[in-house]
């Protein structure tokens, strides 16, 4: 084990999905029903995690409704009825004013252009804290709202996306940092051999530029990428500041980490300047009993059909009925859809051997997920952080706003106390929060670009 | 002339370009020279609007950095460094409460999901406030940031344009506006029967949907349009809500007035629900002589190299320099890009027999810009909108903040006082604040669609 550094920070980013990412959330008594379209009710969640500094709320997102059984879906309520996130995180950076604010997009079914544009505008809006969380899409209801038959194949998603993001990163260099003079006397608005046209010409894209705005508070918005395959693990190391990642243990989740940090060194960057954040699910109470009971209540709020819809829905839209539900599941082909969630589901399956009912219920309740006390929780955190498998944690809520509640109330203060996490924000950007560098433009003369 | 009903409203728009629309408004001593990106400041802006009773906030924009000669690029702020339009006005949609919100986009450079769903988020986010200017885009710059080598040629943009409205307001209907019934008891969160699926499959677009976004408070965005070409205007009189149009005198206003509302009823349309609005720049002083001085000290700012330039860009990219600054406009052919904005320059130089010196510099003064007292302003006002040349204004600033105060401080009491402007707003959506219906779903059964 190698022993943490006294300058390492634990990060906290607040994974929000309205009204909880329980599929039944939405039925809890405390929760707000229309949530995904309430912006009061975000405005106040959003406030919450910022007097608890987090270092920035992160919004999922899909570009379509997947259309799974009817009877399923209506009971259901997982991203099919919410803002769409940059809109959304613009309408948050009025309203708030350290926390960051990251927005899950596609790089498949975008164009870099408006993409760079809207987060660099993004970052502008919040004085430097936007972040974008760069994903290929995941299923074939997303590919038929953009003119394709199926979703676009894995290998070749993921090579459009490396592509995208060089054209992004290059669009928001257009402007050097100081091209703005606004002379008012001389009448020089920018300094004209400041301003750079991408001329990008490649496999995907042909982009002129430049982009029509000046380089932003953070020179680049901070970028998160997910992916676990090992052409997602390949992309994250050579692009994203920010990893966000799921594992079934802390063994999986130390080996991941070895591995993101050598590859980033590989690829000539700094490993402390990937952070790693391991998604972490908690119910807590302040006795063991007070979070199983919160946990049972919640629980009972699903419905059995909803739970084996989903566990078909991640892997990949199988069709499970021709299955006993008190069986194995059964060897299926790797669809066209997030690998990772895939070999998630079948290693766990595998290793605690599950039958479908027990996978389907365990990953309804996302049977990672922590009921514990503040201690317990704080004690979970501090031994991953200490023992580095991880930087801090993407932090998912089983539902809103109690257990964002909980967690600001009851762990935070313990983490606080045992000197694991700030009490106040250090940094004016998402950047320094994280304790990331400003990365100089690629036109940057005499120095590295980054 | 047709006397005025009674129940007619004005109705009158911000719009917006910080730091003002003259194109060295940036050097004035009062203005904010980086108002493109400054939150604060248009925050200030559009609070300032609200207290007037402005119906709506309006921005323009681009997708591309018009790249004119480097020397003159250099000494204007134009489009080239603000924020990207639907983020900024989701930022002031949490910084104001009643004024409408309207944005444009390019029906050329997007897909109509994207479009269909931020728009959707915006109206959510705003509790119906959210307008879309549905515009074609001007000129090869952007397309060369979409992959294309040049602009797209007029008549195919606009029958693009037609089927992508099509397709946006198809997707805005997805579910039924009372399809959301949160029933904790049953567990049914939707009626999956109050849920539509698109199915489009056109001549440029394919797209299943459904949109992911409840119905917004408004049913649909408002639609403006600005299109004066025969193309334009039919598509105007099919689909438009608002429409922005700019003129030379009040007759050709009246003319078009009653070419626009005659098209919206052989549509099958009623026309008081097509607002027409032309443009109206105004610099505006206690005294005559005070507003002339301000005029003065605003045109000294402005290098004649610009003001050409600007000339050779509305004519499409056209070289001038061939052609004596002191003769005529010559014949020229109609370029791929906005052909009303090519033919108002032409019919004005025609008109006035200008020589291409004072074309120029009438243009970037916006010589149709009123230089009056407050008591001038609101005549103009009051004969347009009685004489039925127009139901109200866009109107545009030259510099701000001051002609944006100056109107609010100065103008909009004597329009109060005369009867004709609001004291208060009486909707509390932007279609109710513009006397429009909320349009029925496309599926809504035994009513017309709207």
């Amino acid at each position: 084990m190698i022993a943490a550094r006294r300058s390492r920070q634990l990060h906290l980013n607040a994974f929000l999905k309205p009204p909880g990412e329980f599929l039944a959330a939405w039925r809890h008594p405390n929760a707000v029903p229309d949530a995904g379209v309430n912006i009061r009710h975000l405005i106040e969640l959003a406030r919450t995690a910022e007097r608890a500094h987090f270092d920035a709320l992160f919004f999922a997102d899909l570009v379509g409704v997947p259309f799974a059984d009817q009877e399923v879906l209506r009971r259901v309520s997982v991203v099919n009825d919410s803002f769409e996130p940059t809109t959304l995180l613009a309408a948050l950076s009025t309203a708030t004013t350290r926390i960051g604010l990251i927005a899950t997009a596609s790089t498949t079914y975008n164009e870099p252009y408006h993409l760079a544009r809207t987060f660099a505008s993004l970052d502008h809006l919040s004085r430097g804290r936007a972040g974008w969380n760069l994903v290929t899409s995941l299923n074939d209801a997303e590919a038929r709202n953009f003119g394709l038959a199926e979703h676009v194949e894995h290998e070749e998603r993921y090579r459009r996306a490396a592509e995208f993001h060089e054209v992004v990163t290059g669009l928001w260099d257009s402007f050097d940092d100081d091209a703005f003079r606004y002379d008012q006397t001389s009448g020089i608005y920018f300094d004209d051999d400041k301003l750079h046209r991408l001329d990008h010409r490649g496999r995907y894209f042909s982009v002129t530029g430049p982009l029509n705005i000046p380089r932003s508070p953070q020179g680049r918005p901070v970028v998160v990428q997910a992916g676990s395959s090992e052409t997602g693990r390949s992309l994250a190391a050579a692009v994203a500041d920010v990893v966000f990642t799921q594992h079934p243990d802390a063994a999986a989740a130390r080996a991941f980490y070895v591995d993101i940090k050598a590859r980033a060194a590989a690829a000539g960057r700094d490993p402390d300047h990937v952070v790693v954040l391991p998604a972490l699910s908690t119910i807590v109470g302040r006795t063991l009993t007070e979070a199983e009971d919160k946990a049972d209540r919640l629980y009972a709020l699903l419905d059995p059909r909803v739970a084996l819809a989903d566990l078909a829905y991640w892997l990949g839209g199988v069709d499970l009925s021709a299955y006993p539900l008190d069986g194995p599941l059964p060897q299926l082909p790797l669809s066209n859809q997030s690998r990772s969630a895939q070999r998630l589901i079948v290693e766990r399956a595998r290793a605690r051997n599950l039958t479908i009912r027990e996978l389907a219920r365990g990953l309804a309740r996302d049977d990672r997920t922590i009921v514990s006390t503040p201690e317990g929780v704080a004690d979970h955190i501090q031994e991953w952080f200490e023992t580095q498998a991880a930087d801090g944690f993407n932090v998912i809520f089983p539902y809103l706003p109690e257990t964002l509640d909980d967690f600001a109330n009851l762990v935070i203060p313990h983490l606080q106390r045992r000197g694991l996490f700030r009490t106040s924000y250090q940094g004016r950007t998402l950047r320094e929060n994280l304790g990331l560098p400003r990365p100089a433009s690629r036109y940057a003369r005499g120095r590295a670009g980054a």
